[in-house]
C-alpha cells in the first residue's frame, strides 16, 4: 500500500466519458485533429472579446502597489466591490462586498459552497440532465449529488423535488441555462421550488440552501432575461464564472455571492474565506481579479454561437434527429437514435464525431453536442452524423 | 442547523495569527499603514523580473490557438516538458513530463500531494518550525500534522524522526529553504533522512513519502545550491511554487513533480489529475502556465532581500536581539526576549511592529519577521525593537 486507497478506488472506476476522451484523443493522434469532429468538450472556440486583452495590456503596464501579491483570501476589495454592484440592477438583490468571495473558476466557487453547506453524509439534488462534476467536488466533502429524473421537455421535475426531500439534503443545485440541455428554467417554476424549499426547511428543522450555477447567463438566444433564484429564494449561493462569457476557462476566474438574507449569511462567508486557504487556492489569480473588475458587461459574440447552433441544428434536422432548438449555453441535445445513448455515440465515432452520452449527464436515452466547434467542424461532420442515423434506424427497423 | 458542522468549529477556534492579522489590520487603519510596521506575512515587496511583464504583453499579442482555453486537468504539454528539462540539469533526475502536474501555486500542488498518499487517520510528520499551513491542507483530507520538536541550531531532529515514524504515518515534509527559520538542511541529513523513511517503510510494509516544498528555493544568499530531497530519496514529491522567484504569490502557479522511480509513480499522476477536477482546481491559470514555460531561470533581485535582511540584521543585533543569519528564504527567526513569544509579540505590538509568535509553527520561544518590507518600513522599526526588547529586559531583572 503505497498510493492512498481512495485513489485506487476513484481511478479504477472508469467513466464512459473519461473513457471517450482518451479514445478521442487517440483518434486525432491517428486521423489528423482535423479529421475528427469534437463536440465532446466545452472548450470555447470563439475568442474572448479585445476588451479583455487590452485590459490586460494596460493593468501591466501600470503602476499598482502590490500587483501580482498575496492578498485577502475572498479576494480583492475593488473587485469584490465591482461585482457587489453589478448584482444589485441584474438580479434586484443588494449584497455586500463581504459576502462575495472570488475564487479559481466555477469549480472552485461550486466546491467552496458545497464545503460550508454539507456535511458528511448529506445529500445534494439536481435536476437531470446535469454537469457530471458536481458529483465529484460534492466527493471531497463526502456528500452524495442524487440526479432528479428529469422531464423530456428538461423543465424542473418538481414533484420528484419534492418527493426527494429530506433531513439529509443540504443542498439543491439550479443550472440555468442548462449544461447540457440549453433550457433556461421559468421564473415560475423557481417561485415553485423555492416554495418547497422552504416548507422543508420547515419541516425537517434544517435550512436547505440553493446553488445557483450559472456559468452560462450570459450566453442567450433570446432577449428574455434568464430567471434566477438568487432573485426567487433567499438561502441562494450564486456561483459565477467569466469561463464563457470572456471565452477565458483556461484562466480559472469566477466568484461566489451569498444573498444577504440568507440563514447564516456571514457564517457561509466566513466559512468560505477560511476554506479558500484550506482547500489550496489561497485565492483567485490576482491579474484576472483586476481584469474582470474592469470589464462590467464586456462579453464575446453571442451572435457567433447562435450561427453555430443554427447551422448545425439544420443539418441534424434534416438528418433526421429530434432535439429541442437550445434557447441558451452551446449544447444541443438530441434524442439517441435506438435509443441507447452510448451504442449511439460508438457509432458517432465510428464516423469521427465524439459526442457524449446522456447517460453521464444523469439522462440515458439522450446525447450531449458542443456547439463550441469552428463552422468547419461543423459542416464537416453533418455527412457522419446523417449516416450515423441512417445505419442505426435501418438496423432497427 | 444551516452552515455544516465542521465550519462552525473552524471558526471557533480562533488562532493567534488570525488575531494578530486581524488586529494588525485594525491598526493600520487607525494610526495609517505607514505608521505600522508589517513584518508579519510573507507578501514579496520586490517587484517581479522585468521578463515576466514582457512576457505577458507578448502572450497576449500573439496568436496562440486556445490561448485561453481549457486543457488537460495536468497542464499545458509545452509547459510540462520545460518544467521536466529544467528539472534534470538541476537535481540529476529525468522526469517525464506525464510525472509533472500544473497546479494553482504551491498551495494545490501540497494539497494534491496529501490528496494521493493520505489515508484518512494518517499522520504527516514535519520538523519544526513549519509553515502553519500544512495541517490546514491536511485537514481537508483527514490527515493530520505533526510537527517534530525543533533543535535550536534549525537542523532535521533525525532522532526524533526515526521515533515518531509509525504505520500511520504518510508522509514527511522536507522545507529547504526553511520558513520561518531560513535554515537549509545539509546533503547528509537529507540522506540520513532517506535511510530512515526506507528502513521504516520496510518494517512497516508500508511506503513513506516525502514531499519537498522548495518556494524559497531560489531566495539563497550563498553561491552553494540547496541539497534537495528529491536528489537523496526516490520516493519524493517536489512542489514547487513561483511565487517568491518571480514575486508573484498572486497569480497562483506552481507544480508537483513525482520522482519517476517512486513507488506507483504513475498512479500518484493519475491520481493528481483526477485530484485537480475533484478539488475543483480544474487546472492552473492558463495565461501563467504560458508564461513560466518560457521564463527559464527569470528570477527576481535576490540582493534586495539580503539588503534587507542585513539592514534588518545589524539593526536588531545592536539592539541585543539573538537569531542566526539566515541562510535563505526571507524570514528572521529570533529568539523571544524574555521567552514567551506571544507575550514579546504583543509587545512588538505595542511598538506597532507586528511579528508572529514561534508558536504558530511549532517552535515557542522564538518568533518571525518577514523581511520582505520595504527599507524604509525596516528603518522606521528599529527604535521600536530597540524599546520592546528593553522594556521585557528591564522588567524580568
Amino acid at each position: 500500500m503505497a498510493v492512498a486507497t481512495h485513489v485506487r478506488t476513484m481511478l479504477s472506476g472508469s467513466s464512459v466519458i473519461r473513457r471517450l476522451f482518451t479514445e478521442g484523443e487517440e483518434m486525432k493522434r491517428i486521423h489528423g485533429a482535423d479529421r475528427v469532429y469534437d463536440f465532446s468538450l466545452g472548450n470555447p472556440d470563439v475568442d474572448p472579446p479585445p476588451a479583455f486583452i487590452e485590459t490586460l495590456h494596460a493593468i501591466l503596464d501600470e503602476r499598482i502597489p502590490n500587483k501580482h501579491g498575496y492578498m485577502a483570501s475572498a479576494g480583492l476589495a475593488e473587485t469584490r466591490q465591482a461585482i457587489a454592484l453589478g448584482i444589485a440592477p441584474e438580479y434586484g438583490v443588494q449584497v455586500p462586498p463581504e459576502l462575495v468571495t472570488m475564487t479559481v473558476g466555477a469549480g472552485s466557487a461550486l466546491s467552496l459552497a458545497f464545503a460550508v453547506t454539507v456535511n458528511p453524509g448529506d445529500r445534494v439534488l439536481v435536476n437531470a440532465p446535469a454537469f457530471v462534476s458536481y458529483a465529484n467536488y460534492l466527493s471531497v466533502h463526502r456528500g452524495t449529488l442524487e440526479m432528479i429524473p428529469g422531464l423530456a421537455d428538461f423543465s424542473l421535475n418538481l414533484d420528484e423535488f419534492e418527493q426527494r426531500l429530506g433531513p439529509d439534503v443540504a443542498a439543491v443545485i439550479v443550472n440555468s441555462p442548462n449544461n447540457p440541455s440549453g433550457a433556461i428554467y421559468s421564473k415560475e417554476s423557481l417561485v415553485r421550488l423555492a416554495a418547497l424549499l422552504d416548507s422543508a426547511s420547515e419541516r425537517f428543522g434544517r435550512r436547505i440552501y440553493l446553488i445557483s450555477d450559472e456559468p452560462y447567463r450570459e450566453i442567450v438566444y433570446d432577449d428574455l432575461g434568464v430567471p434566477s433564484p438568487f432573485s426567487c429564494y433567499r438561502h441562494t449561493i450564486l456561483v459565477y464564472s467569466w469561463s464563457k462569457s470572456l471565452s477565458v476557462p483556461g484562466e480559472r476566474i469566477g466568484y461566489a455571492a451569498i444573498h444577504p438574507a440568507a440563514e447564516d449569511a456571514e457564517l457561509l462567508a466566513r466559512g468560505m474565506t477560511a476554506m479558500t486557504q484550506n482547500m489550496g487556492y489561497t485565492n483567485a489569480p490576482a491579474l484576472m481579479q483586476r481584469a474582470v473588475a474592469r470589464l462590467g458587461k464586456a462579453s464575446v459574440d453571442v451572435e457567433a454561437y447562435r450561427r453555430r447552433r443554427d447551422m448545425l441544428a439544420a443539418g441534424l434536422k434534416a438528418a433526421g434527429y429530434e432535439f429541442d432548438l437550445p434557447r441558451g449555453a452551446f449544447y444541443l441535445f438530441p434524442k439517441a437514435p435506438g435509443g441507447d445513448d452510448v451504442a449511439f455515440c460508438q457509432a458517432l465515432k465510428d464516423e469521427r464525431i465524439l459526442a457524449v452520452p446522456g447517460s453521464g449527464f444523469g439522462m440515458p436515452g439522450w446525447f450531449r453536442l458542443s456547439y463550441c466547434a469552428s463552422e468547419s467542424t461543423i459542416n464537416g461532420s453533418l455527412p457522419g452524423f446523417a449516416r450515423a442515423i441512417q445505419r442505426v434506424l435501418n438496423h432497427s427497423s
